[in-house]
């Protein structure tokens, strides 16, 4: 049962009004409307609880489960006690996590703004805004209606937000357009200088950078992640990306829509990322590549040249799957053979 | 000698005290009463100071020392000019470690709250607490006594720090119970929401997280460092382990105690790892997997599978250090090779 | 063109005043007095506007832009319509770098005090500082003239910050001197504490960090990124090097004049880094080795051992870039071969 002190629960659900959220089909159920008071996993609910299994790696918790109901796919329904309700979903985990919104949906801080707030006079507040203890909006921003600025944040000068987005505390925005519903969390950085810049033994000059970052609706980007402003283009995030902890994105970068980007991932300059790829953690794809829709990276590879829609790549440099499971399949066994040449 | 402007010395002590403080035998020591004054660096002492030696490779520098005592271990003793009063030590430098914070504690910043602070009628403060300009303290936080929290932090509802914690500046807590004498470094984000959803082409939906994070007693988490909370269960960090700066710690993750885990490190959800384990910098540990007590891996290794007890690993993916020094071996011949097929 | 509502445009220029500042030769230039208004890019410009293009590969572009001027290298020069005025230089990236700085100054935030900012009253603040919304300036803090500390910054006791500097917002500096013309960009941490102490089974104690850091004239320092102080030695980040986002500098790490440290590098303790060296993204370097003066790094690799002045490396652990290439085509060549065994 989550903490009450930092979670709070919403309401109670009937099991037949939860079937009919999730639209599952009711199993095994004598009465649809015994009332549900929380989640929890399979292996810890007690009566009155709602948990889910996956998949048959499960059926022993399944078995012994004290919950009121189950989610679970058909194939597994059988193996499940008597005792238990069942509803019946192909996709177990997305109907939970629907549910568990229901009982624990996202909580907005109270309406208003704070005393310490710093908010410019020519700052435009939407209805319903809460700015933080400390925040600060600066001349010509915009926040659409319930948008949210944690404490000791900064909204630069003309930032807009979009209706309903967060920004977490002691995060720092400028030179963005941010869409609605968007969540920028604790110590993000959108909008900053990329890293542009001519070098030689004269000195440094930097090149102006005068592009925007424009983050498109329900996009989240993580704690302590960057995303720099464009050089000239704009850096774009497209719409529902998700984006993770400490990872960087250079100027100019497009990530098209749907993408999930794990934590610590790089993105280098003007790289182009298709839609609904997905990019695992502490991953680099270097400036000026493009990877094609739908294109899955493995961890901690080196992606150095521009992939085709769907393709599985992995290893530094990157290489289809398959060939990078030889590879280390090859290594493996090198390292095997040189074992036998010592002894 | 350490910056007046930014280090305090905190008084002198004879050579017998000091002995004596770190269970050191005193050898070549006319005047145990002699008064030291400060610590130094064995090649930077002057008349005054203590130093230290660990190993036979700093013997040049110990005989021109002009140091008035030195840390050092019994086999090197005889190496030592007759000037130079000595210390005995099995472990040097665990010892001048004992002794440069009795020069130097750490230093706390002064009791009271700031002006600028905006701390919640119903938080709890202990006594002796210092909280900084700018800094949140929301609503049922509780900090306990002789708590620090630096300018611009942010410290969520219900929020517990223990007594003697330190939070550094613009660093932000929420969903977590912090220990007694841990560190929190500037920037650092704990309790954030951990990277949890279902998505598919229509739509993400976000899996609420509803678990803590728990920083154990004398944690220390570096600067801008990632610990998300759990999805359900809690977030993990035990006892006295000790975390670098930029590192990221996923949700569900149970660090155990003692474990060392250096900058940029990347530890993915639901991964469960061992006291004493020391994990080099910007290694990635996959989820789910466990790393038994005692484990060492190497700098940049992905650790994809569970590892046994005490094992030493190395490579992406890692496999035990002779394999993975093997494997390299066997790459740089490859390399060789084909530099001979070219002629 | 620039969003106008994030930057602002400085003045118009005529051909002959862009051409004489940049030193460059004017070609076919029928009104050098003609006004020009704009920068753009050579697919984008329209008549006003100035462009360059760098090499034959913009030679189509080049045919078809509507600017009014465009700087070239000479050996292009003849594939330029007639109607376009030309700048000849060899170098034309860096002087439309140039010609950029004088259309879109570097702007400077307003000067003045904000309200809620906490200055001590026993720091000192040059001339024309500007101080933004809850900053904090530390007790015998020294800010130069024309230094800006963006909202929610901390500059801790005794700080130095030389003449035309810029700290971004929510950024954090202790126990560090800091330059002229320096920029620390948002959430960047300088002179934290670094990651130093004696472990054992007996518990953790810490080694005390009693060096500074110190950060050259010229240098930037990119969002998000650490650079602990030295632990007795200082740390330094030599002059007019750029330090891009999400960076690691470990405690004593010297880094050498006009060296370009990439996004997510991170760089250990001890370890001593030339002039003029480049160390691309999430590159690791080993400590206390020393990297040549013009060493350059390939992305992703890992430095483990010294490497001599002018030595291009890849890899991890790195070898000179030649083997590290026949080091991947064997790799490669070792998947193919598995596959063909798998047949």
């Amino acid at each position: 049962m989550p903490d009450k002190r930092f979670f709070r629960k919403s309401g109670t659900y009937s099991i037949a009004d939860l079937a009919a959220r999730v639209g599952g089909e009711l199993l095994h159920c004598r009465d649809p409307e015994r009332i549900i008071e929380d989640i929890a996993a399979v292996e810890e609910a007690t009566a009155g609880d709602i948990c889910f299994v996956e998949n048959r790696r499960y059926v022993g918790a399944l078995a012994s489960s004290a919950a009121s109901v189950c989610i679970l796919p058909r194939n597994i329904a059988d193996r499940a006690p008597d005792s238990l309700a069942l509803i019946v979903s192909d996709r177990p985990r997305r109907a939970f996590a629907k549910i568990a919104n229901l009982f624990y949906p996202e909580e907005r801080a109270p309406t208003g703004v704070a005393a310490s707030a710093a908010v410019d006079a020519v700052a435009h507040l939407g209805e319903g805004v809460s700015i933080g203890p400390g925040a600060v909006i600066s001349a010509g921003a915009k926040l659409g209606d319930g948008v949210t600025v944690g404490a000791n944040s900064f909204v630069g000068e003309n930032v807009e937000v979009g209706a309903g987005s967060v920004v977490g505390e002691n995060a720092s925005l400028s030179h963005c357009l941010i869409g609605e519903r968007v969540v920028i969390y604790p110590g993000a950085r959108i909008g900053t200088c990329g890293f542009g810049f001519e070098a030689d033994e004269a000195g440094v000059i930097k090149m102006p950078q005068l592009g925007r970052a424009i983050i498109e609706d329900d996009v989240e980007i993580g704690a302590n992640s960057c995303v720099d402003r464009g050089s000239g283009p704009d850096t774009v995030i497209g719409r529902g990306t998700m984006i993770d902890n400490l990872v960087q994105i250079g100027h100019n970068v497009q990530v098209g829509k749907g993408c999930i980007i794990c934590g610590q991932a790089g993105i280098a300059g003007s790289a182009k990322i298709g839609n609904y790829v997905v990019i695992a953690g502490q991953v680099g794809v270097a400036g000026h590549i493009e990877l094609g829709d739908g294109v899955q990276v493995a961890a901690q590879s080196g992606v150095t040249s521009t992939t085709a829609p769907g393709e599985k790549i992995g290893g530094a440099p990157a290489v289809p799957m398959r060939d990078f499971r030889r590879q280390v399949a090859a290594i493996k066994s090198l390292g095997r053979r040189n074992k036998d040449l010592e002894k």
